[in-house]
């Protein structure tokens, strides 16, 4: 497929093109026609090739309270593009790159991003509020009134063009399907990267995870790359449980069919005292309390990626920390997007991940708001929607 | 000196000798002639040399409810001794070897003394409540009246002759001073380890350290041994800071003198976006909200050395948590005793490691009310107390 045909006659202008709006908390998405404007300095402007949806984005399709509300809106933050013009100060774009935009920045230049010990970008990630990186407010898209949109999440691929910031955009190697690809911009990285990088599950290991959703399978297909020995999946639904042995688990608990005995005893028992590392993948602090108590006494590690409410308390006691346990959390699972995720793709094409399973629906962009409801109604894990099908 | 002198002749007998008894909650300690048993098989019967006392023996010998509230019992922890006959199957330890027992156990056998990742012995550190750790409650003490007397943490120091469990045996090098190698049977070692071991700081980080009594300033101690670039001390007692200079701080700060900034937000000024690691040594869990927040986003540790109640909840919220941090806890600073405390004396030796300033005062054995009392007071670090001075 040559994708950079016929994309170059609008570089410096504004595109008409055709968006998925959110106008409204809680209201279906409207596909309209809308305006990008060219990148400017540091900033590239992308054609969609395909997106697909996560559950943050129903989330904040949803919300109508707090800093992260703005409509009307574009969402969609898993996707893949080909670079179709580049603003001033862009060295390492061209028309034509095959990318993947990221939520989560590297601007490879502060302290953290030349740490080995951190994925949060001294210099960008403190601001998840903004429409553009360096640009505050400023926003590249219009309505057909002329009234500006907002981004979401400095990706909006809920749109047949965007424009992303180079600290959010990493470039993919061109053997790489763009659909597998489009799954590491959020959800599986998060999941693979918990493993990888801040677990750092080793050989021989045993794992819970508890919640199988996405990023949930994702942390059984990082542990198992990782050589886990036991990888136990925990879920109030036991019909997730077949998908899950897809994706690396060995054994599954339903805490609901456990009797008297609480998940941690019987995870205990199930590892001769505890496993090793365990996940806390729902988004429920009072989940995260089963997850570190289920852990190893003297070295337990719980690592916590659910997203809770941000001042939800962290219901642990003092005596089961200083047991010699630990625990922390992660955004987009430790990784930093520019340097990782091209390993993760190496791990795909030598078909040592696997992704393939995670993409179990695929649509055209323009049934966007039927891809909503598969994800809400539990029936779908990803739906890859295409742009041009 | 020749420790094995004249104290053969009890071997397989009962020694009568002094120790101070711990008769009933808050009340001062009673010295008494009492009648120490010989050791049975994996243990081995100390004469104690030295002991110091630290702010565990004072809590405990106040205690009136819950399951570690036992009277009479001999309190102590903090000694040197050397070897006066050995039980059964004691193949590492022979008459006049010098020793330092541990509260902490390491059978050297099960998988966690095995592991690297661990110091939580799985034979023998679920169980703090016995006498002893082979026999249960049986006990190696009895008073004039031929009554049982209790053991503390499976060492009981202050006492002429003790018996303690190999598990809890460290062999010590004659090279070795014996009243600076009583420290490391407990705080300095929990503080020194815990920057080595849990934290794993390294060269140029930056450290923060909750609470200047002898664990805190054994941590800076331990930071400034492993690199550290700037070393801050927080403590609401600013009398503390000029102590705090002999043990490797850089800088201070005094809460109560921060006007209206918190001190996350000082310390954080202080070190461009917060520390890297974060140490709580008062045991307040409210204080380890302080020191949690006051580190660097996206790879701050936290380290919890402080004991609180047992159920006290941990007051951390789960925003704090997600943006990449960590926090853990660990006993005895994540040391194995017969591997790490060899380590810290072969530090010592080639004078890296400072203990000297830690020892305070020193006083005869018999004075042991008058050292709970300096130690109480604030007015020590460490007290030695000689039994045969």
């Amino acid at each position: 497929m040559d994708n950079t045909s016929s994309i170059s006659i609008n570089e410096g202008k504004p595109i008409r093109c055709k968006a998925a709006i959110s106008r409204k908390a809680g209201e279906a998405l409207v596909i309209e026609e809308i305006h990008v404007d060219p990148p400017q300095p540091y900033e590239v402007r992308i054609k969609i090739l395909c997106t697909s949806l996560c559950h943050t984005d129903i989330v904040f399709s949803k919300l109508d309270t707090g800093p992260l509300t703005r409509y009307p809106r574009i969402l969609g933050h898993e996707s893949v593009g080909v670079v179709e013009s580049v603003g001033e100060h862009v060295d390492g774009f061209k028309k034509g790159d095959v990318v993947l935009p990221v939520f989560h920045p590297q601007c490879e230049e502060c302290r953290d991003c030349k740490s080995s010990k951190s994925n949060w970008c001294a210099r960008f990630a403190e601001d998840y509020l903004s429409n553009t990186q360096r640009y505050g407010m400023s926003s590249r898209f219009k309505d057909s009134l002329g009234e500006d949109i907002h981004h979401f999440l400095f990706v909006s691929s809920f749109s047949e063009y965007t424009v992303v910031d180079i600290s959010h955009l990493v470039k993919l190697s061109p053997d790489m399907p763009v659909d597998k690809a489009a799954l590491l911009s959020c959800g599986v990285s998060t999941g693979v990267g918990a493993a990888w990088k801040v677990a750092d599950v080793e050989e021989g290991s045993t794992v819970a995870v508890f919640g199988l959703g996405a990023v949930g399978l994702a942390v059984a297909e990082g542990a198992r790359l990782r050589g886990a020995a036991k990888i136990i999946g925990v879920d109030l639904n036991s019909d997730k449980f077949e998908i899950g042995k897809k994706f690396g688990f060995t054994d599954f608990v339903n805490p609901t069919l456990c009797g008297e005995k609480k998940i941690s005893e019987v995870i205990k028992e199930m590892t001769g005292g505890g496993v090793d590392y365990s996940f806390e993948c729902v988004g429920l602090t009072s989940v995260l309390r089963d997850a570190f108590t289920s852990t190893r006494t003297g070295s337990g590690k719980t690592i916590m990626l659910g997203v809770d409410r941000p001042l939800a308390p962290i219901n642990l006691v003092s005596g089961d920390l200083l047991r010699g346990r630990n625990v922390c959390g992660s955004l987009f699972g430790g990784l930093k997007p520019k340097l990782d995720i091209p390993i993760l793709v190496d791990h795909y094409l030598k078909k040592e991940l696997n992704l393939d399973s995670f993409i179990t629906h695929e649509l055209d962009f323009t049934e966007i708001n039927k891809a909503f409801e598969l994800l809400e109604q539990g029936k779908c894990l990803r739906c890859i929607l295409w742009m041009d099908k």
